[in-house]
């Protein structure tokens, strides 16, 4: 009991309290990350590191289903290839890390270490593209990158990320346009589904657009305080980079033309917007498909006996049906392992004691909202696994519910700027949706008056006015403004 | 047939001619790799990234059965972090890339690219090491490492490679030598099982020891060629770099003591060594487990009635049995498919044409031999993947006999300097396997004399003379010694 005594004190930051706080608290005590010397990098713990293997399988099945063929890039991109595309130079270049030197040499033309890789795909592309026969390239990139950032927040904003970055070349803007489409669906499905996390699809203000991109597209969530997050882009290029970079390719009527780009990405960001989606005052909820650990076994009274034996048996049946599952036999208290596996968020948790087997059953809680239900043991082949599974889907439904409801809660339509600034105090943050001109100076006004920025125009339009909520002037789109990580 | 004959022209340099050429040419040619404007940094392309991928898959789960546990440390080491082991900074600081400026802003301590991740480790476990409690921990990760190498190939030697790194941290030194002897057998039986590929597990000489390691192992295999190349290691460094870290942990007894440690790893080198073991002027030969496409069906005849949709029967057939396998039926002939697919090294090729439909039967061919087998088509159930798969087997053991033949007529035991030098001028390059006395004055001279250094002490040891073979002292160990790559 001690332990699990010290372990309720050293409970953490409630998030109503203060959620910045509550954030690192999680992030700290259900060891997802450790900081080290360099600041904005983090070591990436076991359980975390987990969490982003099932992330990057699943993601991975996804894009190899539609085609898509995994590369390597070098991590180095010298300063003048970088500086081929204008617009993309000049989004980058203020926050690279530059190597200058390789051993004692000094090096001629400095290396950036690569913020995104458009610029290495596109000199590869115009080296192995030359027919139409060579089109479309389908690759993506499982590595991480390097932004130079001055404030900076364990994997919502870090130097150095994670992430995926797909990039794809196409012989006309159509089939272009129709894979940046797609891989935003791949998205918004992965997020709905597997982390069980609502977004809200849009293309981006132009403001707000990839540098060297003609459209952005993204997904928006909502986290619990009300912000909005990013979790992931699609962009459109054009012909942009192909014209920087020379790249041409002879078409089928023996012309040599442009081919069009898009490239497309998501993080390990998402961790933390699983974190700040579906936790809560005792820590981590994981949605069951990317849990290291989807159901854990807690044995009752352990010293008993049969209980270990039987707890044994239950593990071996939940592990030969593919879920991944833990046996904590330890001789910490139950109290202690509750506490510890709901910090880390396990899905479900199953206890086992002389009772439970004498009734020929055991105990299942859901960690999202402690609901208790009663499971028969009596067949520990296929039966059992395909009821804890069921629970396991009761709870990527609960979490993704309790999402929806918080957004739902929390989006706000409104036509003016002081409609904005009341919803903001009565009800705090959230999404707000008013309709814009599509001026900039309109957006650069809301958000200077009422605090919130353009998140995105949502593909799905609705017409809440027909006036700009700004100036007044005829509405061209309905967006999401909100404030954002 | 204009195509095939355009690919005959284009035939590789023969492996007899000009090695190295030979080499290269399967590099571009199995669209291996392409150059980038980054010297020593290259493209990895789709078809090596899914070999990679598929050792990754295979190593990765022989890691997670022994225990070890994925993490992501920071790309980057400061200056005053990498300085605090100091072999291990002597080992690697002449060649790191450093990182000088952040954006526009110089840092203070600058950045190296790691080379390897020891210091990020220690530094960690700095942190994370409390009490015997906290060990043993098990972690590795799979990223890329930079060392500023002046003379690059690819796969063989490059700027930036792909590779796990394994770190351990023990309580006692007997745990961390049998961790790094635990793994050493590892790389060997993924070597030998997977990429069918013997070698030779040993323990380098003092003057080839990892920088900071107490004692470095390694496997050796031997190329076509007759050169050794290193294709693993697994380090054990005692407590040297728990004291230059100051990593303590409280033992049983209450007392303070330091923690012992390993690493190991294995890079895309090893693609380099499956060109260059079972290689050949056809191009590639990829051993079965870890080639992208495992069976290639080539229609004979495709547009007469009936051989498209058989062949799409055989394709379903094995896909569903868990063979990777590929169905070409594009427009290019019969002929010009062979020679493609045999450049990529497809283990075995599958023929299927109206004579063969007729008998109720196909043709397999393995990569190679080129023998050719008949194989019923009447079950197209579980039974004819079985059949192909068997043949994957025999591909398999083929070449790993063809490997370790070429290695048996390639070792020469030696008793004199004189021995050494007839032997490979008589042979050709090869092991050499000959005494010596421990005295490093030696193992130059001999490298002097004779153009080979020591590999490795192998861990089964003869006696082959009671002398070293340089000096004629008394000898200490049997080692093996070669050219290498």
């Amino acid at each position: 009991m001690a332990k699990n005594n010290s372990k309720m004190v050293e409970a953490i930051t409630s998030m109503d309290e203060d959620f910045a706080k509550w954030y690192t608290d999680i992030v700290k005590k259900a060891e997802l990350i450790e900081y080290t010397s360099v600041k904005g990098c983090m070591v990436i713990r076991p359980y975390a590191y987990a969490i982003w293997e099932n992330i990057q399988r699943i993601l991975d099945g996804m894009f190899k289903e539609t085609g898509h063929e995994n590369v390597c890039m070098p991590m180095f991109i010298p300063e003048s290839l970088l500086q081929k595309e204008k617009d993309h130079v000049e989004g980058f270049a203020p926050e690279v890390a530059w190597v200058t030197h390789g051993g004692s040499e000094k090096l001629e033309d400095r290396l950036c270490v690569r913020p995104t890789s458009e610029t290495l795909f596109c000199e590869h592309y115009s080296n192995i593209i030359h027919s139409y026969r060579d089109l479309p390239k389908l690759y993506n990139q499982w590595v991480s990158v390097v932004r130079w950032e001055k404030t900076t927040r364990p994997f919502l904003r870090s130097r150095e990320f994670l992430w995926q970055e797909g990039h794809t070349i196409h012989a006309t803007a159509e089939e272009a346009i129709e894979e940046t489409e797609r891989m935003l669906n791949v998205y918004a499905d992965f997020c709905e589904n597997a982390l069980a996390m609502p977004v809200v699809k849009g293309r981006k203000t132009d403001s707000d657009k990839f540098a060297g991109a003609e459209s952005t597209y993204a997904i928006e969530a909502l986290m619990h305080d009300g912000k909005a997050l990013q979790a992931g882009t699609s962009h459109y290029f054009g012909d942009g980079f192909a014209k920087a970079f020379d790249i041409m390719y002879t078409d089928k009527n023996n012309k040599k033309v442009y081919p069009h780009q898009t490239s497309w990405g998501v993080t390990t960001r998402l961790i933390g917007a699983i974190i700040m989606t579906h936790g809560d005052d005792s820590g981590l909820v994981l949605p069951p498909a990317v849990a290291p650990i989807q159901a854990v076994i807690v044995p009752i009274a352990q010293h008993k006996e049969g209980v270990l034996d039987k707890a044994g048996e239950l593990y071996e049946s939940l592990k030969k049906y593919g879920i991944r599952v833990k046996l904590d036999d330890t001789d910490n208290s139950p109290g202690w392992k509750f506490a510890e596996y709901e910090m880390k968020g396990v899905p479900v948790r199953i206890e086992i004691g002389p009772k439970d087997i004498e009734n020929g059953q055991c105990v299942l809680v859901t960690r999202h909202d402690r609901e208790k239900y009663t499971l028969s043991i009596n067949d520990l082949g296929e039966a059992f696994g395909k009821l804890v599974e069921e629970k396991l889907e009761t709870v990527r439904q609960g979490i993704y519910n309790k999402a929806l409801e918080n957004r739902e809660k929390r989006t706000y339509s409104c036509k003016t700027l002081d409609e904005i600034s009341e919803a903001l105090e009565k009800n705090g943050d959230g999404f707000i949706k008013a309709m814009w001109c599509g001026d900039e100076a309109c957006e650069d006004a809301v958000k200077e008056k009422t605090g919130v920025g353009s998140r995105c125009m949502p593909l799905e339009q609705e017409q809440i006015s027909d006036k700009c909520v700004c100036c007044g002037k005829p509405a061209k789109a309905l967006v999401y403004w909100g404030k954002a990580y």
